[in-house]
């Protein structure tokens, strides 16, 4: 899975384009591997997202298991093959069964995404939290660009749990987070991917600009993020799940244009993307950091 | 906004419904407002609504963020445009995060909603949280016929949350409650919203007999009643909620005329919505109190 | 109702077989009870499910209500006409709410079906109360292959919340549990139902291979079980809710053949049942234990 690595350091925009090919092919087998090993994901997230984050990873291929009591959370941690924490609505035992399940994750080496939901001044009990789940050392941080930029310690505004923040803007500001995760993922119109292994950063576009308008799109894309962390590596994955993303998101377009009815499309693409789809509707960019 | 004031008080039927066409007016501007504010909603409610009803107001043009813990609640409350507080599955978290949250809102003259699902001896817990919150002087009480008329003092039957009696039947009773809250809604095959404001009762018609057969319809208008009175006045904006609930009800009924697909085509339609429609669509009347 | 039981003891397939007719007769009656009735069913069930549950139990016909707290748990139970209780994701206040809302079902003879969601090794907490909870005496106890083997006694392998052992492996080592409860009901690509009263197995077929491709399906299930309880007996009233679900699965595959689209068509068929497709489309083998 390392290819890439032995490319690296690259110093120019144009060599590190080169890679996109080699890349696509590692995201189609990280495809692959989702499909056929259908791996467990142990998922804590909010009481918006549960439904839709299941149907989610069922839709792309993961088994999910919504698992966010203390009393479990070190014993399923165990039997996973990753884990998705997402701090959208916490409860305190839902807060316990965090530490827990990070901590296991990162003794058990087992990949691990944090989605730091609302992090700001504003929500104070979540931020202090995420600065604690953050010393786990995640696999992957995965939020909007408000959300990342705030956790990079930049002072931004943000409109409740939504960004006001470009993901383009956010990504500059984002580097010094490599120091805790191996991926930072910013979702945007453009979803932008920092890469500590590859030193650069990955443009994925795509989507609908429907998408934000489907509440917990991306926390389910966070909770897709770990299922492909387990059968790829931290790059390679993020990366996938973005593409798988953002493909179904544009083809859904293409069927249906308003929200109900692009929701239920959208699962439907999610569902039926296979190597050619992947091949055909990529839209990837990579620019060295 | 208070333009409807000073025609008031008025005795009879017909002048009341003269007051249709300002009232359609305001309306309309106050769907203007909703689009292009998008007013950050602050919304508590329980594990069956959150995200039906963070879809419904992402739908509408409002921006929802459920926010239910004790921590978090006051000051996200300073930060939101409008409160949403809905009983419909407490947690004795949840239950501190809405005293605190109500509390917070009457504090900071914001805008809210109380929403006193399954009031009533049944469920005796959350009906005396209820008693407690309607001290902190909710802007809008809505519920179905049976909640409210219970709230009202009325001995009732209910069928676990959902009402036995008809909103035309329960208005009437529903006076009293004026005493706390600007405005009564009370949804139904029609729905009645008292107004303190203008001394007045109006009936919105529309909808559609599928929506009591989706879960958290009721939920939703509640939340989408505090959107739209972040945008504008009490009277007016709970009027707006409601006639945009009900044309969406009635649009999407005419392209799907059963439960799963009625529900996908009320959140294509809830989006949809536009000036025209609402003034080929709306069916209301005014009468005196 | 208790025609089928004078015909018992049965010795052989062939004779069991002929029970076919007058069970769907039963089966027709009792989905004719259901949307007569309407019975409200008292649900403590998971965050996935909440929302799913509720439209599936309004679309087939019932009246779900989701009261999981300690509180209202007794006083709601003795309003209801069924009980549902769903272990997928516990927390603290659900699993006191449990306990009293079984205790208080057995005490007032109320039909109640537990779905012990995740049983087995990784999730000890939640097993642990399934163990006091059975105790209670449940009519039906409704889990996929792994939890009910697991329950059994057997050492099962399972992954995360899903099944990795065929139905038709499990009902023969699923009898034990029969000392506990009337019906044992295994979902799989055919539903096995070992009916006490009948010393049979009954075997429902029928689907769509997408239905574990949607969550909280299962948990669907047991609460409609549950409804179905509550207007008939125990084994009429599981083989109705199987049914139910087989026709509306296999109908809804026959419009839409991918997850998103079939959910939605699915929620329609289900509210679309009539007798006259409940004696089309029915595909039901009884045998002796």
């Amino acid at each position: 899975m390392n290819q890439l690595e032995t490319l690296l350091p690259l110093n120019t925009t144009e060599h590190l384009s080169d890679l996109s090919t080699p890349l696509m092919e590692q995201v189609c087998e990280a495809w692959t591997q989702l499909q056929t090993q259908q791996p467990l994901v142990h998922i804590i997230t909010n009481g918006v997202a549960n439904n839709y984050v299941a149907n989610v990873l069922l839709a792309a291929g993961a088994s999910p298991a919504m698992i966010d009591n203390p009393f479990e959370a070190e014993s399923f941690v165990r039997i996973a093959s990753a884990l998705n924490i997402n701090l959208g609505m916490p409860t305190s035992e839902q807060m316990q069964a965090m530490q827990i399940a990070a901590q296991t994750a990162q003794h058990m080496a087992k990949p691990w995404v944090l989605d730091p939901v609302g992090y700001g001044p504003a929500l104070p009990w979540r931020s202090e939290m995420t600065n604690q789940l953050i010393q786990y050392a995640p696999t992957v941080i995965r939020g909007n660009a408000s959300e990342i930029s705030a956790l990079a310690g930049n002072q931004v505004e943000s409109k409740g749990v939504d960004s006001t923040l470009d993901s383009a803007e956010a990504y500059l500001q984002a580097t010094s987070l490599l120091e805790y995760a191996s991926c930072i993922a910013i979702s945007g119109e453009s979803d932008y991917i920092l890469s500590k292994e590859l030193n650069a950063v990955i443009q994925v576009k795509g989507g609908s600009f429907l998408q934000p308008k489907i509440t917990a799109s991306g926390c389910a894309l966070g909770a897709l993020t770990a299922a492909y962390c387990a059968v790829s590596n931290a790059t390679v994955g993020t990366v996938a799940a973005h593409i798988h993303f953002a493909i179904a998101g544009k083809k859904a377009y293409e069927r249906a244009n308003t929200v109900g009815s692009f929701n239920v499309a959208f699962l439907d693409e999610l569902h039926c993307l296979d190597a050619d789809s992947l091949h055909q509707y990529q839209d990837l960019y990579i620019t060295a950091l």
